[in-house]
């Protein structure tokens, strides 16, 4: 039986793990057993197609890619159009929800709506989406178990890197002390620049250039988007109801080339770090600057690349270094979700 | 109901783990659910215990500490003495076999005869003894399939961090083209001396004073330990049937401080590198010293721990970084793979 899949947004992440599915369901069937249909697609400008017994992935792809809509689609009987996102989540036979939409991290909406639909219809969500993890986790994942389903959101922090699964499958078991990490590529790719010897500015524009960075970098270099991750963390690995008011942040903006050089001096990097710890019976986090020592793990974390150090008890310390962000990697740690829910794994 | 263990050996890294339940224990039970007990200890000097109800952990602990034998062990109704290993493992009630006898990288024994006789019996085995994974993976692990029961040994690659389960289960679905790594903190520790100055004579003589060394160093030193554990990776993360014999190696004994300079200059390191590796349809292996770029996540490995990166077609390159030995650490192993196997998960 396939596990049958409704994409719901159709974006950069959407594409790209479709076509993951186009280029690589074969080798996933037979490696691992894994058999993804997408049945529907419901996109807010792009239009939507449904049908019950699966839509063709390549021809999805090219009709999206030439004209943006999924308009040129071909009719066969049975295929609906215009279903929106709610209809589909409700109405479609599929066992997940690809929840792709866009990510409104103040509000978590669309995503979180989609996500109580869901689980209220016995679907699966995976989404790489931080809005409903960061806002909503006690009241999602509670729903989810009560509906039997489940919730994947690998990508939230690191994409697919498995900043997430990696602590909670490969080292259960562990008291983890403390979650420590780089979690912002755009912030460490203009400190790296900066240590090179180009100024903030400079580097930020080189960034945005590169695509780093957006038009608007307020998120990534005040540290909201590293703020996000860090409440998710505390959530998903400490059990710790953190809201993103209990985050102190600080971002990277006021710093020199002055500080670049002390650092230095004193054998150290500044990096922007998150940190999540136990102290006594309460979790504490917080996001900022470090100069961090040259003989720690994380210091030697260069441009855009993402880590994460958790302090374990019983393992020691343990430290995780991959990519934070990118179409590819994005699409797969989606994927990796479906494919632990389809095992049954964690 | 308890998951019944019989520990096959009791030295270090068995009592490590018995340390672990006897401390742990309630914290294991509450927010895992793993509920253990040790049914039975057999060990071919230091005597054996079997109770079909469980043994007391903290007093097995204390006999064995205190005398270096089992014969203190508090005699009451149902206790058995005197059962060697291979009784043990038929005939006791044991779901798990916990196989912490001892090591011998030449034959595998009697570590291998240990596994078939479990598998038979329809008993998992849990170990961090390479020998049986690096001589006979193919049979061991076919026979634990044919018998319904499970093999665990995440600590026979870089002790408790998992460089085995976390490509397993985090990254499913990747090809994995190529996994390099330091698998040997012995040689790593020397080198990162040799570069403060000290000569090779001095730095391994100061790892033998702190235990990372044993008095006969040749199977660090002359990269055969790194050897076994390419072979497992190979055989495991990449379902290649290479043996020993396929992995060419070379050690760190012949490099001379003036080698280090050399790679000073270059902007490099000496790293013993052990790495496995997709060429067309065959896979190749070896271990030898390599002047890694300073830019290279493993050339910042310094000291007794251990590393490894996986180059992955989705998800990019992921390097996974932690201590690969000591007492704690691989209990710590052999406890996450009966966590792993209990719950279900791979």
């Amino acid at each position: 039986m396939p596990h049958k899949l409704a994409f719901i947004g159709f974006g950069t992440v959407g594409q790209g793990l479709a076509e993951i599915l186009r280029d690589k369901g074969d080798t996933l069937r037979h490696s691992l057993g894994f058999d993804a249909q997408i049945v529907a697609v419901s996109d807010l400008l792009k239009g939507a197609v449904y049908h019950p017994d699966g839509l063709d992935i390549a021809r999805l792809l090219e009709v999206v890619q030439s004209a943006d809509k999924l308009d040129d689609y071909p009719d066969s009987p049975g295929l609906e159009r215009g279903w929106d996102s709610l209809k589909t989540i409700r109405q479609s036979n599929a066992d997940s929800i690809v929840e792709v939409s866009y990510t409104d991290i103040q509000t978590g909406q669309p995503a979180i709506d989609h996500c109580r639909a869901a689980f209220e219809s016995g679907k699966n969500v995976v989404m790489s989406n931080k809005g409903p993890v960061a806002l909503a986790y006690a009241e999602l994942s509670a729903l989810a178990e009560e509906n039997g389903v489940r919730w994947g959101f690998e990508g939230t922090v690191m994409s697919g890197t498995p900043a997430l699964r990696m602590p909670l499958t490969s080292l259960a078991g562990n008291d983890i002390s403390e979650a420590r990490g780089i979690f912002n590529g755009t912030t460490n790719y203009i400190l790296t620049k900066m240590e090179e010897g180009m100024s903030y500015d400079v580097a930020l524009k080189q960034a945005q250039e590169l695509g780093y960075a957006e038009a608007d970098p307020t998120a990534d270099v005040e540290g909201y988007d590293a703020q996000g991750k860090v409440v998710i963390l505390a959530n998903v690995i400490m059990n710790a109801p953190l809201t993103k008011e209990d985050v102190s942040c600080k971002g990277i903006s006021h710093l020199t080339l002055d500080d670049i050089k002390r650092a230095k001096a004193e054998g150290k990097r500044w990096k922007l770090l998150a940190r999540v710890k136990k102290e006594g019976d309460s979790v504490i986090a917080g996001v900022g600057p470090e100069m961090v020592p040259l003989t720690d793990p994380l210091a030697g974390i260069m441009g855009a690349t993402n880590a994460i150090t958790f302090e374990c008890d019983l393992a020691g310390p343990i430290t995780l270094v991959g990519a934070g962000a990118g179409r590819v990697e994005t699409g797969f740690s989606i994927l990796i979700d479906l494919i632990n829910i389809e095992r049954k794994n964690l």
